[in-house]
C-alpha cells in the first residue's frame, strides 16, 4: 500500500457501525480511486460487512481490534483502559506513520482524547479545536471550535482563526476567505474580554483572507463570512442550535405537506424544487469535523451518520491528505507566531 | 389614570419609532381596554402619529423628553449624559411609580444600564437576566439569560432558573414548568463548572415544575423542556442562530416556490397550510423580552419590530403587571435563597 492514501477508519464507531463505515468506504472508493483503507475493529464484524462490497477487496485490509469504546465513556477512562480498543488503534496507525488519516464515528470526547495523546500538538498551538461546516445562505461556513476547548484565551481564537482559514483555503478551496470571531454584537465594546483582545491581535495578524472583526450569531447562517470563530462551548450550542431549528422546518414542513388534498398536491409539484432546499440542510453533506491543532490528521464523523454522510468524511480526510493540509498549517502558524503572544496556557 | 395599568412607552426607541410604539399600543389597547399608555418622547412627533389612531385619545398621554438614546451609544455613556432621553425618562416613570411597566425598542444595552440604575436590584438576586421567547417543536421555550450577564455563577444561573420558572408559570401561564440548564452534553461530566455546580444546586432547589439537568441546543427547539437557562452570551447566540437558520429556510422556501410553473403552481395550494409554519416562526409573536432580576419590570422590544410586534411586548407587560408577577418572583427567590450559597457576585 501507498502510504499517502491510506485512511484509517474505526469500523466499530458510530451508530450505525460497522454498515456505515464499510459500506462509506465502498462509496468514498467510487468516487476516488487512488484511496485505500484499513479497517480497525473486530475482524470477524468487518469481514462479514466488507463481502457485501467487492470493491473493497483490492482497496482495503483489516487491522484485529478486539475493544471498542462505549459511547458514554469519560475520555479520561477511555484513555486509561482503551489501548485495545478500535479507537485507539486506529489514531495509533497515523501516528506511527502506518496510515495518513484516522476516522471515527464514535464518542467525540474518547476520540479527541486519544488523538491528542497519539499524535500530539503542532508546534506553536496551545490548544486544539475542532471545524466543522454549517449550513448558511451562501457556501456552507467553517465554524470552530465546535467542543475540544470550551474556554479560550485570546491567543487560542487566534490560533483557531489561523488554522480555521487554512482550512477554508486548503481543504474547502476557497480563496482568501474572510474570517471573523463570533460575538453577541458588531460593536467593537461588546462581549468577553478575552473576545475583544482577540479581535485586535487577528486585525494586526496576516491571514490568507480580511479579518471581519465581529460577527453576530444570525450572521453565521446569513453566510456574510467564509470561516467563524469562536469558543468550543458557543460553536457547539450555535451548531445544535442551527441543526435543530433546521429539522423542526423540515419536520413541520412534512407535516404540513399532509394537511389535506390541497397541501399534498400542493406538496407533490413543489417536491422537485423543495429537494435542493433540503440538500443545503443535509447534514451528509456537512459531515467530517475536522481536528485542528494536532501532528497528524483525525476526522470525526457524526455519531448517526449513514454510510453516505461517512464517506463524506472520508473525502474530506482525502482532501486533506492530498494537500498536504497539515504542512500549510505548520507554516501559517509559525508565520504568525510572533503576534500571538504569551497569554494561552500550554496544551495539556 | 388608574396606575395598576398605565405602561410607560419609549416612543422614540426602534427602527420604525414612533409609528411602532405609538401604533403598538393601539392595537393593544383594542385587546385589552383596561390599558392605558404613557408615551415618552418628543411631544410633536408622538401628538402627529397619535392623531391617525382616535383610540388612543381616551387612554393615553405625553410626556415629553427632548432626547434619545443613540442605537448605537455605548451603555455607560448613556447612562451619564441620557438623563432628558425618552428612555430614561420612561424607566424614570417605573421608578418613581407612575408607571406600572416601561417598554422600549431602543438599544438594549442602555436600557439595561438605565433599568439597573433606576429600578435597582431584587432583594436575593445578584444579576439580571434578559428572557425571551425561542419557537420550538411545541410552545415557545423561555430562553434566558439574552445578553445581562455574559459570564456567570452558579448562584448566577441558579437564581435565573428561580426567575425564569416563574415567568414560565404565572406570565406564560404554564403550570409546573420544566427547567434544564443548556450544555454541550447531557451527560453530567461535561460543561464548565459553574454549570455543573448550578445543576447540583437546582437539583436541591425547590422549582415550580421538574428540573430535567443539562438539555443540548437542539432540544430547545424540539420543545422537550419549558425553561432553558444558560449565561448571556451563549443565550443570545443561541437565539440568533435560531433566528438565522428559520429566515434562512423561509427565504429559501419562497425562493424554491418561485421556480418554474410548476413550483409556483404547488406554492399556491401549499399556502394556507404553510401560513401556520411560518406563524410559528413570526419574531412578532414571540417579542418581548422581559428583564428579571429588578425591582420594577422593563421589556425590550425588538429594534426592527413593527406595530403588531409591539403590541405583543406591551400585551407580555399587562400579563406581568396584572398577575403581579414582581411579587410572584420575590417569594419565589426568597423561598430558595438558603440553598443557592454565597458565590455569587454583588449587582453591580
Amino acid at each position: 500500500m501507498a502510504q499517502d492514501f491510506v485512511l484509517a477508519i474505526d469500523a466499530m464507531g458510530g451508530e450505525m457501525a460497522p454498515h456505515a463505515p464499510i459500506s462509506g468506504a465502498a462509496l468514498a472508493g467510487e468516487r476516488h480511486s487512488a484511496l485505500k483503507f484499513l479497517f480497525v475493529g473486530d475482524q470477524g464484524v468487518i469481514e462479514k460487512e466488507r463481502k457485501k462490497h467487492p470493491s473493497l477487496r483490492g482497496n482495503s485490509e483489516i487491522l484485529h481490534a478486539p475493544d471498542q469504546v462505549p459511547e458514554d465513556a469519560r475520555p479520561s477512562v477511555a484513555l486509561r483502559r482503551g489501548r485495545e480498543t478500535s479507537m485507539f488503534r486506529t489514531i495509533e496507525l497515523v501516528a506511527e506513520g502506518h496510515s495518513s488519516a484516522a476516522i471515527s464515528g464514535g464518542n467525540t470526547g474518547a476520540l479527541m482524547a486519544m488523538a491528542r495523546r497519539g499524535l500530539k500538538a503542532m508546534e506553536g498551538v496551545h490548544r486544539p479545536a475542532i471545524a466543522g461546516l454549517i449550513p448558511s445562505a451562501k457556501d456552507p461556513v467553517v465554524l470552530l471550535d465546535l467542543g475540544a476547548t470550551l474556554q479560550c484565551t485570546a491567543t487560542n481564537l487566534v490560533e483557531f482563526a489561523v488554522m480555521g482559514t487554512a482550512f477554508a483555503e486548503i481543504v474547502r478551496n476557497k480563496p482568501e476567505p474572510s474570517c471573523a470571531l463570533l460575538n453577541i454584537g458588531e460593536e467593537d465594546i461588546k462581549g468577553h474580554e478575552e473576545i475583544r483582545e482577540a479581535a485586535r491581535i487577528l486585525y494586526e495578524t496576516e491571514l490568507p483572507g480580511p479579518f471581519l472583526g465581529f460577527v453576530e450569531a444570525h450572521d453565521i447562517i446569513s453566510g456574510k463570512v467564509d470561516v467563524v470563530v469562536t469558543d468550543g462551548f458557543t460553536g457547539n450550542i450555535a451548531l445544535k442550535t442551527a441543526e435543530g431549528t433546521a429539522q423542526l422546518f423540515r419536520d413541520q414542513l412534512n407535516t404540513t405537506a399532509r394537511h389535506g388534498a390541497r397541501a399534498r398536491a400542493g406538496a407533490l409539484l413543489l417536491k422537485p424544487a423543495l429537494r435542493s432546499l433540503f440538500r443545503r440542510f443535509d447534514a451528509r453533506l456537512h459531515n467530517g469535523a475536522v481536528f485542528l491543532g494536532l501532528d497528524g490528521i483525525a476526522i470525526k464523523s457524526h455519531g448517526r451518520m449513514d454510510d453516505r454522510g461517512f464517506a463524506n468524511a472520508l473525502l474530506v480526510a482525502d482532501e486533506m491528505v492530498g494537500h498536504d493540509f497539515l504542512q500549510h498549517v505548520r507554516d501559517a502558524v509559525s508565520r504568525v507566531k510572533g503576534a500571538t503572544g504569551a497569554t494561552g496556557g500550554e496544551m495539556t
